[in-house]
């Protein structure tokens, strides 16, 4: 890459002539200007960013904090605002956010340093605490929480329609014939509280009976290890006909551990996960879930961050829920009515 | 955030002062300094990090290129990539490589404007045409590749040892009594190219008969749709006993059509796969495969990369190949001798 002053060596004059013919100043001959803009075509010049940022106060770049980059919900997320930013000629700043929360360091400043237009905010393994939450209130652009939010509902949303969607779900399993139906949530974060509110919706909805001793909390989503309460439950006399799970995650360790217990899936149990990740459809039996179009998830979010940057839009906080829908697989049978 | 501007307010003094203040002149009261000091704690100051660079030329960004961020093994070296760039106060812009190679736009024009002190180029599906290459020659700041590597190998590098660990896999399979080897190769990139000569190298090595009929190269890597050569490998008479292959996906594709065929793994047919992917071990049975250790290539490429940054070390072409280990599995039988 060229620079300024090189071109203007080439062309035999100053580099503040360079930088006028460039900006398309209007005291520079044509001739003058065709040929500086020639030469910068030729070998590739640059403008400087950070120039441009400190004229106009607009830096064309974002943060976008990511709880880690071994998620594929993220990933296809992160795929959807990167479509969006690059039309837009937008660049991102990324942070891994689990090290940061983990090192104690002010996760803003980084941002804040950058001079980054605004914020987006990818899915956490757990709610942050209250004095991140407080930085948060101070960072002057605007902020979009994606899939999860916390604290009392001030940042703009981008995420699924969690609640409506498991309802459905389990409307679907008892539309098959399932009855006996208990389930494996996490509620440490906000998309696991709405979908075990919707699990409990389409239980009332349909006249059965809410059942404590199926219904599983787990201490975390992500690991291999399954819970032994889960276990339990696997075990149990009175053992559910289907195992509605929070994630794909949690489905997939739920039927090894099923099936290492000699239960055949989906004839001795089913199971449902949610997310649609890529190994749901890789593994055997096909995994039963719920496509929450993360791509779209992405893609919205970042067109709401753009148009808070540039004020565009309604002032009042938004909340975007993108529709998941049920993907029946072999992990549940396709009729239970006998 | 708090600007100089109204640090100078609440202190009383010129946004120049101020300035001057921070950055530690010399001709600016001690009680003055300590106030405005104390002021931009409290009010959380955060200096611009584009005066900074503009001062000294030094951006402390640098561009991550990455294929796509729905790939778990890219996910893992970039973990290992931040960690390094946290701990020495770099930031990271990134840019989905995928979308900007199909768009037609040059990606590097993208991290010259934000003047990054140096590029790491993650994995890629396919090698990058010839004009992309020569884009990357005149970008003036180092440039390191991550897990593949093209053209004349000019550029540093930081990958797995995949000739020998493929051929390590390989032995491994012959001592435990596997002699009807094939595999499923993807060539079309550095690492497959590499582990085909592995491959070749265990079976020379040992003596055994390469059969081209056992050697199936795919056309993609990461679909779920398994190549026709393949399907019809796994249903030929002389079927191997084991299919090694080039990554974990495309074992988990084979093991589901050799399945869909009836056949048993590992009795009937073994399969292993390179990687080792979180769903590896998630999938029954478990698969036999290659830990790459992503998240350390990542931590070596940003360490190798912030060396090239700050001129330390060899000014050599530096190729740093991170070892990969067997990781013996369910998918491949403990003793295949009778």
């Amino acid at each position: 890459m060229i620079s300024m002053k090189e071109i203007g060596k080439i062309c035999g004059i100053s580099e503040s002539t360079v930088s006028k013919a460039l900006s398309g100043y209007a005291g520079i001959k044509p001739a003058t200007r065709d040929r500086v803009q020639e030469v910068a075509r030729k070998y590739g010049y640059q403008p400087n960013a950070m120039v441009k940022c400190m004229q106009t106060g607009v830096s064309q770049s974002i943060g976008i904090a990511c709880n880690h980059f071994q998620d594929l919900f993220s990933g296809a997320i992160m795929d959807g605002v990167q479509e969006v930013l690059h039309q837009a000629h937008y660049d991102s700043y990324v942070i891994s956010w689990d090290k940061l929360v983990r090192s104690g360091e002010n996760l803003l400043n980084r941002f804040s340093r950058r001079r980054v237009d605004g914020l987006l905010l990818l899915p956490m393994a757990q709610v942050p605490t209250a004095s991140y939450t407080t930085q948060l209130y101070s960072f002057p652009n605007p902020v979009v929480l994606v899939d999860q939010f916390w604290g009392s509902r001030e940042f703009d949303y981008v995420g699924s329609n969690n609640r409506e969607a498991m309802k459905e779900l389990v409307g679907t399993l008892i539309m098959l014939g399932y009855r006996k139906i208990g389930a494996v949530f996490y509620s440490k974060v906000s998309s696991g509280v709405e979908r075990r509110a919707g699990f409990i919706d389409a239980m009332i909805a349909h006249g059965l009976p809410v059942n404590a001793d199926s219904l599983c909390e787990v201490e975390h989503c992500d690991s291999c290890e399954l819970d032994e309460k889960v276990l339990r439950l696997l075990k149990s006399e009175d053992r559910p006909d289907v195992l509605v799970c929070f994630n794909d995650n949690l489905a997939v360790n739920v039927m090894n551990a099923a099936r290492d217990l000699g239960l055949r899936i989906p004839e001795d149990l089913a199971v449902t996960g949610f997310g649609n990740l890529p190994f749901s459809d890789m593994i055997r039996p096909r995994l039963t879930t719920v496509d929450q179009q993360a791509e779209e998830i992405g893609r919205q979010a970042a067109r709401l961050l753009l148009d808070r940057i540039s004020g565009k839009g309604d002032i009042k906080r938004q909340e975007i829920l993108i529709p998941a829908r049920t993907i029946l697989r072999q992990s549940s049978a396709s009729d239970q009515n006998k």
